[in-house]
């Protein structure tokens, strides 16, 4: 199986992800702006979860873009990274329909690190195969350091207030999307 | 990146969008033709709809056409675009679903009105990575037109009628549609 | 524009509409045989639903193949032809559900006859821009007299029985996967 | 129709049934843990179709790649399978929320079983249409062994509980994943 194909279908599998999502968005009852009130959480929840699949998305293709020949292990830790990011569209309308309740939050935190150590599983047999994928990672700190930045806002959900959870789970986002050159730099060699 | 296969993605996220608004037409309840009647505006509002992902999606072929290498600025851009185009279906339900109150409809020219402020950040972002866009832009008065009378709808929404609203909005759609190569070469020159 | 991209959105949509069509077949409630009773019409109709799918897709690729550029014309024609391609999982359901009522199975035959005219018109489309078409199509009697069997199967859904009209719309799916060259050849002399 | 055209549309339609069935998990009523548990069956079921999804995923791509030209007899038994394949997230979501009743795990076995034997009908076709296939397949004991297996699961349903039935179905997609090349070679050898 050529790489190419392995990324069509992810695509499309992505893509597929990030549309459903909306589905969640369920069309509110009433025809007034109070009808929207409990649409707005779900909808903070569902800016989320598209910035998340979005960078997903972005990092798949850099990733795959390393790869000479699909093994079935790279074929199956893809499929499990998918998996996981199957599960977004459910537990982002779990937690954005119970915002104030620890457990919706932290399941949505527990996929949010099932995706990530998905993608080192990935990385790993990526590795595995060959490849100049291991140098360009470097010390690879933002892999490294969201699965703990997860289970940190996890245990914040249940500890302080599912919010504190939430703004732990966008500050990782937001990690991934700010192409912080200097930051990356530096901890690469402190790594 | 290269600009095919964001082209790819974009155009699997506008094949899912354009479909699943047609589940948005529930099944009627009842097996006479009065059971219809409830789905009427609710169709209406998904023809309008279907039509403008049917633009965008047309239109943003000819701007990726212009694309040499994508930026991280023109990835977060379409995704950008993407988003608000995802929402396409909850609001074009919500609107169908109470063609007489004005928020519904309000909000679909809100979602109207960000798909196309969007649309002309994606622009801006090509442009600032060279090509040929700017050139071939010309005065761009349908894309600097399409914001103002989105407003209008959604006021004249409040003020008068959803059904004006709709029809500005239907009107925005008619502008994009018809080639009309001689309005645009005139007003280009005024503009 | 390239044919491609105009097939490869085209595909797209035709495997989402072709998949999302399932989820009309609603799980059953209870947990022996008889829950599903209910759901064997569902399923008869979409049976015949995910037969005419896979026409339209097979001969939109035939289709297709003869086209050189796309012009404007053939993309809303193409475009125009997905919409009506759009409503058969709403119309299945709905003829699925009522299989002993008029209207329902009238609905389904009347967004067969739509599609069928989408049909036609895109190849006019497509034969207006130049090309081989017109004379690969020869007589066309299969997308002639589909629309007639359409309308018969309309108006017997009313005048006798809706079985008889969903008879009819099976027997023309039947004729368009039957590869019939002698009739083909024949009719063509006569046509 | 080039096989890669045959391949890219059954990808498609694969990566929108392997995403929509997780449509059938439906958000849990309720914000703590309790309301997680009637999801845990559900969940297990949409894992293991997940994994169904990708093994004939993989496997069509090694089918499909040993063809030259689509027939139309390939055409339709490709379609006829992934006919099969779309039923997975509507007997899943039966079967998973009915663990312990026999017709839904017997059902869920069905939609294997024929999904397995549309299988071996697209083998045939591809084979009786020339190529390679014939001498990589060997004796195909997977492909046999498995409607037995089915089978059998869809009898220990009834004649015992839906659980056996379950952990035979299990035991097929480890079968196929498991990359066991003593056994096929030593069974090759023995059929």
């Amino acid at each position: 199986m050529s790489p190419a194909r392995l990324e069509a279908f992810s695509d499309g599998v992505l893509a597929i992800i990030i549309t459903i999502m909306v589905l969640e968005l369920k069309v509110p009852h009433g025809s007034d702006l109070t009808a929207l009130y409990p649409l707005c959480r779900v909808f903070l929840a569902y800016v989320l979860s598209f910035i998340y699949v979005g960078i997903y998305w972005n990092n798949h293709h850099h990733l795959l873009h390393t790869v000479k020949r699909v093994s079935a292990g790279i074929m199956w830790a893809n499929l499990h990274l998918l998996f996981w990011l199957s599960l977004f569209p459910v537990v982002t309308a779990w937690a954005g329909e119970n915002p104030d309740a620890p457990w919706p939050t932290a399941l949505y935190g527990a996929v949010l690190l099932a995706a990530a150590l998905a993608w080192l599983i990935l990385q790993r047999a990526i590795i595995a195969s060959g490849g100049v994928l291991r140098r360009a990672l470097g010390a690879d700190w933002k892999g490294k350091l969201s699965p703990v930045l997860y289970l940190s806002g996890i245990g914040l959900s249940f500890a302080v207030h599912p919010w504190l959870g939430n703004l732990l789970f966008a500050t990782v986002a937001a990690l991934w999307i700010i192409p912080d050159r200097r930051i990356e730099a530096h901890l690469g060699i402190e790594g």
